[in-house]
């Protein structure tokens, strides 16, 4: 690729020196902060174990007081399975857990405990693994026993940690590793996910003393959310529907409109995430923004460097490989320079597409979650899945549902790390054969191959014309309101003339259709709610099969009609006399009647309101009727514990039995 | 990468000399076939010339003894839009057109009127791609008269076409163009085509000349293919479906022979392709031929010259790069010699694998087909499409239904390239990564890294275990038929403590992820019947798009039991007392009945089996019942022409108008 002698003299390089001057990289003392790492963890893992025990002791002593709570409570800290619940702590927590192995992997240093370096390093990372999960384990469960103590053990410990790191940063901003300012950029969202910690514990604890924080408001199953959403399933009108299907084919500008507005999350009243969605999103949101920092700070600052460290030598390099872009020297250290600043641009351009890229489908994940959600509520299981399923707990479902959250986290990583790569060279290629071509009108290669096939651009797009022209006056005709075939013969005669002319124009659309389909898979990398692969082999993309599974464990074991209905089952057993014991937890609640059940007699008047709410909610949620299908012949005592067992039965069935039900009713 | 300095000592290259004397290449002189090739198109435009004069005679003369066929027909020689006439002259004349257009792209002398080379070589291939398809439309109009001289001529035509062909071959059976015997092997399918077409047209006199030819099998309408298939249809039990339905999941075995049943094409009794798709086929494979022919003979004899030419300069070479490959330069030829053939061999499987895939991918594109169409046949549009769209002619589908032949060929084309260079990349990374590592104990660098990183794959395995045994044994109970979630607490806890494993769990999903969607895209390259993309966004697909468009139009215009209708109609008509004039075609069949329809009282027990054969079809065909919407007012005879009226509207109603039907007439 020799290049033409005088072609780059009118090259403007307006931002550098012509010849830069050499600066010498940036040394970096090694630093101590004064809360040493080492030290710090080793005195925060006892207060944390000092933390657990005193809560170890508060929940022993609760539970005498409180039969539902105690030890088994506080070793699950979060209710994955819950829409209510205040978030807040849960997400940052998984927040902070983020950035720690994030930082673990990155780091030559991966555990402040030991000394030498790279030695055995996975080993250390392996353990790291597991002792950042259990260091922060005491944030999450100081909130779960709902007791001024707690909260006040969470605020010290949340405190500490954000004091400490605030402090270590604020001693050594700067670190050797990667990009001077690396390391303190990389620890913003855990410092942020922290100062939240920080803030949230004494404000439960505020309200703790205050006594506004209802316990009920914080609970699941008592929460008025999932009554709310009964009572908006029971108002929807129907009426919407049938003004979508009058106006049968909306204007394109309408349909732009809409495409745009489906990658807006508007929040809806009478719906909130799970909480693992919501953990997910936050986790997604972090790795994208620790991602860019890590593609922006390894390779921009090298290749400033580089750039600013372009001489004369190159010229000889360069002539070495006998690429000779300019007779003065000088003039070829500006070329170089310029074309160094070019990739630099690039590169950062490509990070930055990417980055908004994946913004945007994190929006749209959101939006599709929730209508998939919404979907499967109202057993539209075929829409969302393509196919039949049945909705309950399996052993896949079980695992794909553990790790959801963390899948979708490694997928944003590498869809954002392939698709800067991509977009890097698709930016480069058009730069380097488009754009700088054309702004300095010299070597445009590409432009006159393309100009030089002018009568072969023309014979496509003849043809192509001539088809369609041909197709909408000669070929069909309108009559009496329907379309027709017309002039076959000619048709035929066309299509056998054009047979050759359109395997070039085939030619044209295979690669189109590459291009497409290539940059349609890279851009979605990194979202796992759609699958990659055709509608009839979706399973076999993990990332979806993993998200098809997440679903119905998060479906079958929080719909919010049945835990309205376990909530109001619960409220009625309170009425019956035994308000003191509030049960807490849906597990605990079915228990309950499972023990209660015998005891009770339903009076007729409450027993008909039972009829009546169950036929009124399984008409407006024919997905819970397969959940009823083993109950069908008991009392209506045990179909509402019936309804309570989440076993979702082959949803096929369902209208049938649905019309069944209602004949039977009427 | 300097390599170790006796790690070679032990290679054995058995099949070729440790030092290969070098060959000269061989040197192909100038050939001048007898049959010179610029005298011989202007003799055979000038014979296809009078030829088509003489059957314009034919033909006009014809018409006045036989009112329907004469010069349009003569211009319309093949009815893309039949599934029943004798498929094989059209078939072999498009192969002989797409063997023409490859030899028109690749060769330097596009078009045998010029002499001079390179100069406005472009503009020559445009005018071959209109000349060829007008030399061989002769071949074609020959056998559209049923004419007894007709197919002498074609006989003629055929022969001379053959015989000139096979008599250039055997002249000059080596040309410089690309490899001594590429331009022989390049021209099978040409001859093989022209053989079958010299062979089918004395068949054809020989069967008109016997009186055996009869007429109405090789016309449309009054074929008995289509009764057969409309018996098929009721005769058609439904016990399978049950049978289905009741063995819900098959077993692991058994869906692998289904599995592989869907990839072998098994003819069916009741159904056979229409023409357009058959050519599809055909063209596909000569397409598929005459890419591995280029690929193998455009590579293949490059890279063995350059191993044949290999000599000691090859170690001076490398040693001016610093690759030290052994101190003996005989060792070090030896060496580089294997490393050659290497590549070779790799170069060679990667051909035939994409060769295998893409013959294994038309058997499975014609099964898939084949239900396509009896799908779209019995109205499931949702099945074949994942959405409602109505099946009628328009202005894209009309566009996309002329191009779908050559667009199939293009895919495969572009489909092979791609497949073969991804598998050669991925078989030489094989082959030198891991194969001859292996098979010479050294340079295990990929076993070594993998090795060295043990105590993390165990703790993947070890948690992606613990995963799956808790899900199977302690967090799912069964509980009356039911399953149901357990131990919530610490279903939770183990999914808090393990997010940082599942990161990197999710990992290597996600690279499986990317390279699984890959490789099933780049597989499936070349089929246009299914779409790369997700399901929500099949019609961005180019060659899906075309190809839902073409069924539309095949389906619209063509459906089986449309045509027993019609054929069944002219029949009636023909009884009625006009024997004489037999209608060959279904438009103007339909032009028949609209002009006799006033004239004609069908009689009351006529009425009567038509509404019952009318109810009968209709129950079986439900797609059939969006074609009557526009006439359901009006009388039978008028019903019997909305029939043929092929304007399939808004299937979602059929369902609906179908009960109507049902109850009005009940």
């Amino acid at each position: 690729s020799t290049m033409d002698k005088d072609a780059f003299q009118d090259y403007e390089y307006p931002d550098l020196d012509p010849v830069p001057t050499k600066i010498e990289a940036e040394v970096i003392p090694p630093c101590d902060p004064t809360a040493d790492d080492r030290l710090y963890h080793i005195c925060i893992t006892a207060i944390s174990l000092v933390v657990m025990l005193i809560l170890a002791i508060l929940a022993r002593r609760m539970k005498v007081g409180d039969r539902q709570k105690g030890l088994p409570g506080l070793l699950s800290p979060v209710n994955f399975l819950d829409h209510t619940q205040h978030k807040g702590l849960a997400v940052a927590v998984f927040g902070v857990l983020l950035c720690k192995l994030w930082g673990l992997i990155i780091s030559p240093h991966p555990l402040p405990f030991t000394t030498d370096s790279q030695n055995k390093r996975e080993n250390w990372v392996i353990l790291g693994v597991f002792y950042y999960p259990a260091l922060y384990y005491p944030l999450l469960a100081c909130g779960t026993l709902h007791n001024k103590v707690g909260y006040v053990l969470g605020s010290l410990l949340s405190w500490t940690h954000f004091g400490v790191l605030v402090w270590q940063k604020i001693d050594c901003p700067k670190t050797p590793l990667i990009h001077k300012h690396y390391s303190l950029f990389s620890s913003l969202p855990q410092i942020a996910c922290l100062a939240f910690l920080s803030f949230q514990y004494p404000l439960l604890l505020f309200k703790g003393l205050k006594g506004t924080e209802k316990n009920n408001a914080t609970e699941d199953l008592s929460s008025s959310y999932y009554r709310d959403y009964v009572k908006k399933v029971f108002s929807k009108k129907k009426a919407t529907k049938i003004s979508s299907s009058s106006a049968d084919k909306p204007k394109l500008p309408q349909r732009i409109i809409d495409a745009v507005k489906s990658y807006i999350y508007t929040p809806e009243d009478a719906f909130r995430f799970p909480l693992k969605l919501a953990i997910s999103g936050v986790v997604s949101f972090i790795t994208l923004y620790q991602v860019g920092l890590l593609l922006i700070s390894a390779v921009v600052p090298s290749l400033q460097t580089a750039r600013m460290g372009v001489d004369e030598d190159i010229a000889n390099l360069l002539a070495g490989f006998k690429i000779m872009l300019s007779p003065d020297k000088h003039e070829v250290v500006r070329i170089v320079v310029y074309y160094m600043w070019c990739v630099e641009v690039c590169y950062i351009s490509a990070m930055t597409l990417s980055a908004l890229v994946n913004l945007a489908m994190l929006m749209r994940s959101m939006v599709l979650h929730r209508s998939n959600l919404k979907g499967l509520y109202r057993g539209d299981i075929y829409n969302v899945y393509n196919c039949q399923r049945s909705i309950r707990a399996s052993r896949p479902a079980l695992v794909c549902w553990m790790g959801y959250t963390s899948f979708t986290a490694a997928h944003i990583f590498i869809g954002m790390i392939i698709q800067t790569m991509v977009f890097f060279l698709c930016l480069l290629v058009a730069v380097f054969l488009i754009i700088i071509p054309v702004l300095h009108r010299q070597n445009l290669f590409l432009f006159q191959m393309l100009w030089s096939m002018w009568p072969f651009w023309l014979m496509i797009l003849l043809a192509v014309l001539i088809q369609h022209i041909t197709a909408r006056f000669c070929f069909i005709k309108k009559t009496a309101g329907t379309r027709d075939l017309d002039n076959r013969g000619n048709l035929f005669l066309l299509t056998y003339l054009l047979f050759p002319v359109n395997v070039l124009i085939g030619v044209l659309l295979a690669v189109w259709r590459l291009v497409i389909t290539a940059l349609f898979n890279i851009v979605h990398m990194g979202r796992v709610d759609i699958s990659l692969l055709n509608r009839n082999v979706e399973a076999f993309d993990p990332a979806y099969r993993c998200y098809a599974h997440y679903l119905k464990i998060e479906v079958s074991q929080s719909h919010p009609v049945m835990k309205a209905f376990c909530g109001m089952l619960l409220q009625s057993v309170g009425q019956d006399g035994k308000a003191g014991q509030r049960s807490r937890d849906a597990e605990e609640g079915i228990q309950l009647v499972q023990q209660e059940k015998k005891q009770h007699k339903v009076s007729s008047a409450k027993r008909a309101r039972g009829h009546w709410q169950l036929l009124y909610t399984l008409v407006n949620n024919p997905s819970l009727v397969g959940t009823r299908k083993h109950f069908q012949r008991q009392t209506a005592d045990s179909f509402l514990n019936g309804s309570l067992n989440r076993s979702t039965k082959d949803e096929s069935k369902k209208e049938a039995s649905l019309k069944f039900t209602v004949v039977k009713k009427e």
